[in-house]
């Protein structure tokens, strides 16, 4: 399963631990702002008892166009509108879902676990439903377990759910939401700025949740 | 547009070329066994006078399980069958075509070219029409682009042709094939083992071009 370190990958975890799963965890140093996600999704992954966790380097800023990996200030305060924010990164899921790919085939895992969520979000296009399905299709044919007649599940458990509903979730489960960071632009030490679009989406989420 | 060294991607690279695109060329260090075939894939570029050629560092060690990637040998002199052999790198076209779909993006490129072919191959599930056709389907729901009513197209010029008729195609566009390199399992210095899988398919088709 995918772990960035934020709070709906930390309860996406908490989910598959709890339906009996073995979870191996993937991360990745993709070239993003800061190292302090990567902390963040250490302690999780620790803390919720992941079987093992693998933080790959892969250096998107050989590309950039993204505020996430490249010298774009990352907008605050931001009114949510129905355009796709700058810090879109560019095929970013599909890179992270392929590699989580290769690795299930690696270890005969026939689950991966991806906490993307298509209501509360920041409008990004590899968060939709529609997306993690054409997704599934691609792995039916894309791998040897597929041609030879197993199945590989993409599981996104969150992909219906409100912020708050996630948060709900995650707290009846246990998760330890002191431990997340969900921040665009913390910083250094890892403190949130409180105005980034996942600043505020989260916070929107707890006050919701009454949390 | 994806080079890897070989005789196949040379090829894919000059049809892109003859058909007036202008080429960003993206190749791989994923661990595997020998960094000829970069050399190889450097020299393809030069030669054919690409736009731009980047190379990305991903480690597909971490992972393992193929003999490409792994300390497993590499099979010689194989009687082809119809299983999926040991050099098949789990979802290592998955997650190349990812790594371009993202570069495309941020380029505003509208075409991407893979040279994989699913006639005299290795019987590598990701070679087939039915798994690009399926990635087709992905990248126009993965990119902001694909949202937003532009779409990006996958192109895959080799799929249906014989090893003779890649060779005879890239001979008739000045493909210097001299400079490629196709085995699995070369010397340090370049040279090709003669006795796996790529060099066998690579000998039959010269042979059969009469090249």
């Amino acid at each position: 399963m995918l772990l960035s370190g934020g709070l709906d990958s930390a309860t996406t975890l908490a989910i598959a631990q709890s339906d009996g799963f073995d979870c191996y965890v993937l991360s990745f140093r993709y070239g993003q702002r800061h190292a302090a996600e990567l902390d963040a999704a250490r302690r999780v992954a620790k803390s919720l008892g992941a079987a093992k966790h693998v933080i790959l380097d892969i250096d998107l800023r050989e590309f950039g166009g993204s505020a996430l990996t490249d010298d774009i200030a990352v907008p605050k305060d931001r009114t949510p509108d129905s355009s796709i924010p700058v810090t879109y990164v560019p095929a970013r899921n599909t890179i992270f879902l392929s590699f989580a790919l290769a690795w299930a085939e690696v270890l005969g895992a026939q689950d991966i676990f991806i906490g993307v969520n298509a209501l509360d979000y920041s409008g990004y296009p590899d968060c939709r439903p529609e997306y993690i399905a054409a997704f599934q299709q691609l792995a039916d044919l894309a791998t040897k377990a597929g041609v030879e007649g197993s199945r590989l599940r993409i599981h996104a458990p969150l992909i219906r759910m409100t912020k708050a509903e996630i948060i709900r979730k995650g707290t009846e489960l246990g998760v330890d939401f002191g431990l997340t960071l969900s921040c665009y632009d913390p910083s250094p030490a890892g403190k949130p700025c409180g105005h980034c679009d996942a600043c505020q989406l989260r916070a929107k989420g707890f006050a919701e949740a009454l949390v």
